[in-house]
């Protein structure tokens, strides 16, 4: 098998469409020995955008790590106009986790994170509530309890971003995360906040969608993973998935199905997140294979 | 095999829920020597109300077929304060077609209608375009050619009902049909008309769908059959499924996924309308078995 | 109407199919001053066989406990030559866990056992491996080790039977566990081990499914959970889910995404056994509503 | 940039992965000046094979159509080992069809092909049975009987192969045809007769699939689109799609909702090859965007 044993760079790039970027970006790295492992591109016709992510092994790659951006940024992104981004896959993320009362999503995610499956660092869970200080506690990970009133707010959420910064979290997940972030929270972290919300969206945007899903007689309910922005539920969707319901389900079974998909989709849209397999363009992401 | 070679009657209610219905009801089949061949039953308990379908054979059974509906409402559909529809099996329902320039729902239809899967009379196809009324001659049917346009449609609607009424149509289908209907047309045929819309409902009401979906950045779009209300796409959901998408996918493709997806939505809705399997009650669709 | 807030007796049934047995069964519940909470019921025609489930709550009933049993066999069971089981949803199951070294069907059930979404005692997990030890612990359950060979296989099953028995185990379930079960094992147990296949049987019984499923190149894998019977991985079909794969999926990546159908297959199957939803018929599973 | 008007040319190729490949190709093109309006690549890491689609505007061109092939064969694909395929888009290719007697495949097809959605020309429809031949000539089409018995099969198999060849058919589709080709009738069109089987396979090779999916009581069930080979449902496959149902479902209710999946399945595997999106390797088909 020829999997990558050796470390490797991941380059994500977005730029107006225009001939030979895919020849020009794979030359770049095959002039300079390094062997590529993941290639995926698409081209946006009506937008005449270019995404490409392409990811290859520094093992015999004869560019220093440190010199490759100002290297890339040169040979190509000026040029082209690109933006772009570049990771390194031996650096593991910092991500921050939000919660509030239920334990299905915060579960799901200890899980993959302790069997090694979700490579990441966990350094704190915040929540407005004590209800999950035990589930974090058993996975030894800190937890912090910031209760949240409409008074203390503004307050309570410059604590937050302090924790978070303390902690040197690169990304922060809202893993049912009862509250709504405010504009200057969300800003600060742009395409880096999660948010898994209990609704195919657009559909069933705010509060209560099982109700409401129930309420209209939908035959199906979904849940949506998106990165947060200052318009509630609003932002780019990385991943939904949908199950069938009918009239036998009461809103309690609705709840009980909808939670299955929830914590499926949310650390589904983690991993893409985490393996740098997400591009956001015009409030829309690319999800890179 | 044991299966029903008689022709069935089909009775279908609704009632506050109450002790021992299903008992009430299967009595009074047995008691006259019917034999049930189908019977599904709902209770919806925040509503406290009981829905059920049940099917029996009428060969051997001893009240004539004019004097069951008498019978039932005396000794059960009253004292039950019941809302309750009979049908028999041996009466094929008259269906008309509502179409404007798009083909593949017309096709499936009359595909399953030529083959004998949907059982079914199709008096007459009504369109305002003239671009299908080759396909609907092929199949031997009726056409004609109502064009509206803002100033002429109430008198063109007007037209269409007599149409609808000199071909006794029982139910209506809009496999299509880029019209909304007036509120006056929609109340002729309540729980009758039967609209395919191009998204997964509630989520993009309107004109459009697929190029808002596309917009908005969805990863997954569906279709969804529903009984036309006056008010616009919010009529009792029957049936939705949905299909995935990718990035990849322009809004051509979406819109050549969808269509597959909206002519099986709205074929099954029309087979769950024509065996009697639907129940609205609150502007919600219960399904039975 | 809301929803049963006393205790609840549930009767599953089935036996041939005759006329009048909807209304016995439910006349029987009423005369004595029942409640039905929920009634569902199937005829399968083909083989002329009736399957009932009804629930009803025990406030009000006028049958002391230990008479239902008897009560019910006598005035219907008997006369109607019925195979039935009765159960009182105030008894809290007692599952036992088999596991390996894969922790993510292990997670899920534990996780649902924590939050109380899964109302069952779990006295015991017992794995061949010491792998998952820690894990068990975590939740505070025992954690039993008995590595098994082929030579010492036969004698540890013992000691397997005889802790399940000295823990007073109701049924057992297999969450990924490697070995397969001896016929005299699975016939202590019959309908009561439920086991997780990581295929869409039975396509690729046996071992090392979705390598096999990568070999063929199927657009589509699965996972089914089923009970146990002495032939591998042929017992009756709890519940079964998919997932689309490409051809981009290595069998790393199959894998991964197996893992999440797996878990959440394996507990919908649980939770239907829990809640007494299952119906076993000549190898095939009723699912009641 | 908007959708191409002008004619494209396709070229498909698999070969032994190595550095620059992506490049090369997008090379070729570029320095003579094609415009690239689709490209997907696949690598397969366990097999070291690279497989790619590029699709390009052949308007401003400047090798002249006649010497594409040599050209590409002399600069790229000898010197890299490539096996590969050119085709342009303006060449609509010549479909053959089998029938028997079932219908919904057959007119979801012809529906899509008057319609202007597949893009392919008929010219002869062949079947061992009469039943269809009022549907194909009401499309206009051309429809020939040849019966087959196991003695006359294969005699009749040769008149067959030679209508094929005499209509100049480049590929040939199974709608449910009831009959197995011979290995030499298979061997004639390799990857290029596609057949639809009612069953997800490998799960329910052979005959009857719907009834052995009902008696092995599965919970879902499916339909493979694949290409035949010489052995019996064995064939690289290339597109799934799965429904749900339930012990309520009957072995007729089964076939037809199987139907459903049998057209679109077989429809969407047949637009996928004409657009030249497969390629088969190693018994396996790599699907492009």
């Amino acid at each position: 098998m020829k999997k990558s044993h050796s470390e490797t760079a991941i380059i994500r790039i977005h730029c107006p469409d225009q001939k030979g970027l895919v020849a020009r970006i794979t030359d770049f790295i095959h002039r300079n020995n390094g062997n590529i492992v993941a290639l995926d591109q698409h081209t946006d016709r009506d937008e005449g955008r270019f995404f490409m992510r392409v990811e290859w092994e520094l093992h015999d790659f004869e560019i220093k790590r440190e010199d490759i951006a100002p290297a890339f940024q040169f040979a190509i992104a000026t040029p082209c106009n690109m933006e772009w981004k570049l990771h390194f896959s031996d650096y593991t993320p910092r991500m921050g986790l939000f919660v509030s009362k239920l334990s299905h999503c915060l579960y799901d995610i200890l899980s993959r994170y302790q069997s090694g499956e979700m490579k990441v660092e966990i350094p704190v869970v915040i929540s407005n509530h004590k209800d999950l200080e035990e589930v974090v506690n058993k996975f030894g990970i800190k937890f912090v309890h910031i209760p949240i009133t409409p008074e203390t707010k503004a307050e309570q959420e410059k604590k937050e971003l302090e924790i978070l910064e303390e902690h040197k979290v690169d990304f922060l997940v809202l893993a049912r995360y009862m509250q709504v972030l405010s504009q200057d929270f969300a800003d600060r972290y742009p395409e880096r906040i999660i948010n898994i919300h209990h609704s195919f969206l657009p559909a069933f945007i705010g509060a209560k969608p099982y109700h409401a899903a129930h309420a209209r007689g939908v035959k199906i309910i979904g849940a949506t993973a998106h990165y947060v922005t200052s318009e509630l539920d609003a932002g780019p969707i990385i991943e939904q998935d949908v199950v069938r319901i009918t009239h036998h389900d009461s809103v309690e079974r609705i709840i009980q199905k909808g939670r299955d998909l929830e914590k499926i989709v949310l650390s589904r849209a983690i991993m893409a997140h985490l393996n740098r397999k997400t591009l956001v363009y015009k409030n829309k992401t690319v999800l890179f294979e």
